[in-house]
């Protein structure tokens, strides 16, 4: 075979056979295969795209492409749940503790990523104490004990979703269906669970934009996974705003907090007993999405899911005297409003602004070597729809640092005010699961 | 500027400017481009095309990359002719005298070519003692004086070609009209003629294989030359069979004799007014085709046009004594007929088959290393409308070996006999002046 000859057949819009693309992954992995044609090949298929059974075996190819996680040692059936990320994201942090309280093992594995603020390993060392230096074996115990663990992200997962992202970067190849489905799919299979719900963001916070492509890659995504194997469907949410009102690492925790004692924001809670009610269904729990969220709204309103929460921060040296009383997490200097420059609805809050004014105060990492300082952020006061008065705050900026004034710059510029009434915004747009 | 927005440009159909092509060609020149992106940048090309004006910007800067010639030491309009290559083409070694029998400089830059025969540089090696090792102002003043000379292609003339050429062969780009057209025509701008015409092969021997994709390259071209501001024109000429009947290097040369004399091929000699016949417009020596094709058919026959021929040939170190008694020129050692198997029609020669034929005797070079033999060869005595008779010569091999029968068969594979009369074959397909 010649790589030459598969950018050829792609280009006049054939696809390609499994053995054809185990070819470009492993001879692109090994590095036989130049980024020279692979760039080729990629922008090949942004024109003409992959049929479902091409981008399924591209997706296998690249998670065979490295190390695949082995989950059998936990008893259950495993569900993750996924994110393509927004603004103020709080849900990994509430659904991790609500669906293990009803028995479903949550085994995560986590990283430090990029962006507005850091991820849900950086927002957990909000709590003083925790850490996820465990070995492999306590990891697994502690599902099976606790039903809740997370462990650092090791071994050699994906290398060639790496090697293919940094390129397709570069190359003006980022926004294809099949290349976003693939990559994100093969490392949610590597990672080893048996079921797959996704949160497809959609809307100006969000990598999709409009509602037809979010629902395109969402229905790729999900047919991958079933086409694999692996039991997976998807909620398509909104990211016109951003979710819940905190937007920060420890702001967040308290967030999740309230939300798992039954007084976090609506729409946080709303989205989080979606989610969860899929998980749970999948999970074998419950046999309709309508009984498992009743059981979800159960664990909520007895303590279990905040109890479990806790039993899970303190099996890995978390001090959860700060969940007890949420004024001992981290908390910044300076809280400062930000006032309403006049009256009138809230009609957009673009929700990228939001973030890049919580980076500017130090809650998420521009570069690898960032520090990232745990108790800045923002509170929203105000959503979509909301009445203002002229002098109200509409948010309060946490800061260490009073110069504030790109943040509050960033925050008026997010701000849309309408002089009529704005309707309700939708938070759940679909549910896709074939 | 950033390559990964030119790309992102390009890939969602928008035109580029004159500022951003220079970036992009003058970035892959230099290596701050890599390949990587300049491959995505061109499998956008392949899919959204570029308008007229961008296509001559990306050809201007490709000429800017490197060396330009300067032929202004030459005294008249400078007319360059330009095939996209071919089987058995014969048509330089011809014109090359003709139009400067009629006082319009040939100033002619050489090399040595992969192919089915040598280039126009090893056939006329074929006259002993000829030479193209001549300085620059030798060059000029010969041309000056006789109207006609050769010298080797010295400095770097479009090194940007050079390089995106080798990367298009490996990433499946070659086959985009705008990428071949700027590559054609930023060649022959570099080269210094002020008018240019093009001869566009199409047919199963030339890489346009059909009419409408040959017009579009056509029509490209034309319109990048006009664009520059050098007046070009362009003929479609057929290529479902060889041109002429000699194929290989000192039987082309004699063919090419034979045709200054009145007597060649007719769709040679055809071909030949037709190109000619343009060129002599477009260097401003008639005012019509048809006054140029009157002028070009008398210097033919009174014997001027193999005058010149011959004066540059000895101008050149050549023994024109060859030239007076072509049975002096290099022969080879076997004349091997190749008897037709049924009687019929020919109906078609694969003209590629033909050229594979005469490269396996040696008259091409497969690497560059190859040495050319320049006795061996095919004569065709047999073309597409021609009755054929059961034993009956078709083809004759010039071979220096008597082990002939992979040649014989590539010629029995070209030729298809058909039982009924076959009608004729149109030489001009079309003439494209904007």
């Amino acid at each position: 075979m010649r790589m030459v000859d598969m950018i050829e057949k792609k280009r006049d819009g054939h696809a390609l056979t499994k053995e054809e693309i185990q070819f470009v992954i492993t001879g692109y992995t090994e590095g036989s295969i130049p980024d020279y044609q692979m760039s080729a090949f990629q922008m090949a298929v942004y024109f003409q795209g992959m049929t479902v059974e091409e981008t399924a075996e591209f997706t296998m190819a690249i998670v065979e492409s490295g190390d695949q996680v082995d989950l059998t040692a936990i008893d259950g059936v495993k569900v993750d749940k996924h994110s393509t990320g927004g603004v103020g994201d709080t849900t990994t942090l509430v659904l991790a503790p609500l669906v293990a309280a009803l028995d479903i093992p949550v085994a995560k594995m986590s990283g430090r990523g990029l962006g507005h603020t850091g991820g849900t390993l950086d927002k957990l060392e909000a709590v003083p104490g925790f850490h996820i230096e465990i070995t492999d074996k306590e990891f697994f115990d502690l599902v099976n004990t606790n039903k809740i663990a997370v462990i650092g992200q090791s071994g050699n997962i994906t290398p060639a979703d790496k090697k293919i992202y940094s390129l397709r970067d570069v190359t003006a190849t980022v926004s294809s269906i099949p290349l976003i489905a693939s990559s994100i799919m093969s490392k949610k299979i590597a990672a080893g669970s048996d079921a797959i719900v996704l949160d497809v963001k959609v809307g100006t916070g969000a990598f999709m934009k409009d509602l037809a492509m979010a629902r395109e890659l969402a229905g790729e995504m999900v047919q991958i996974g079933n086409q694999i194997g692996r039991q997976t469907m998807a909620v398509i949410s909104d990211m016109n705003q951003p979710l819940g009102y905190a937007i920060g690492n420890a702001l967040e925790v308290k967030e999740a907090v309230e939300t798992l004692q039954g007084n976090g924001p609506e729409d946080l809670h709303e989205l989080c007993l979606t989610l969860g009610s899929h998980m749970v269904r999948l999970a074998g729990k419950a046999d309709s999405t309508e009984e498992a969220r009743k059981m979800l709204e159960e664990v909520i309103q007895n303590g279990k899911a905040l109890e479990v929460f806790k039993l899970f921060l303190r099996s890995q040296g978390g001090d959860t005297s700060v969940i007890d009383d949420l004024s001992k997490l981290p908390t910044a200097q300076y809280q400062i409003d930000v006032p309403a420059k006049e009256s009138g609805f809230v009609s957009a809050i673009t929700a990228d602004e939001i973030g890049t004014a919580a980076m500017l105060l130090g809650a998420g990492r521009a570069t690898k070597e960032s520090e990232i300082d745990l108790a800045v952020g923002l509170v929203l006061h105000k959503k979509i729809g909301d009445p203002v008065k002229a002098g109200e705050s509409i948010v309060t900026i946490h800061s260490n640092t009073e110069d504030v004034e790109a943040v509050k710059e960033k925050i008026y510029h997010a701000y849309d005010l309408s002089a009529t009434e704005v309707g309700p915004v939708t938070l759940v747009h679909d549910e896709i699961t074939n």
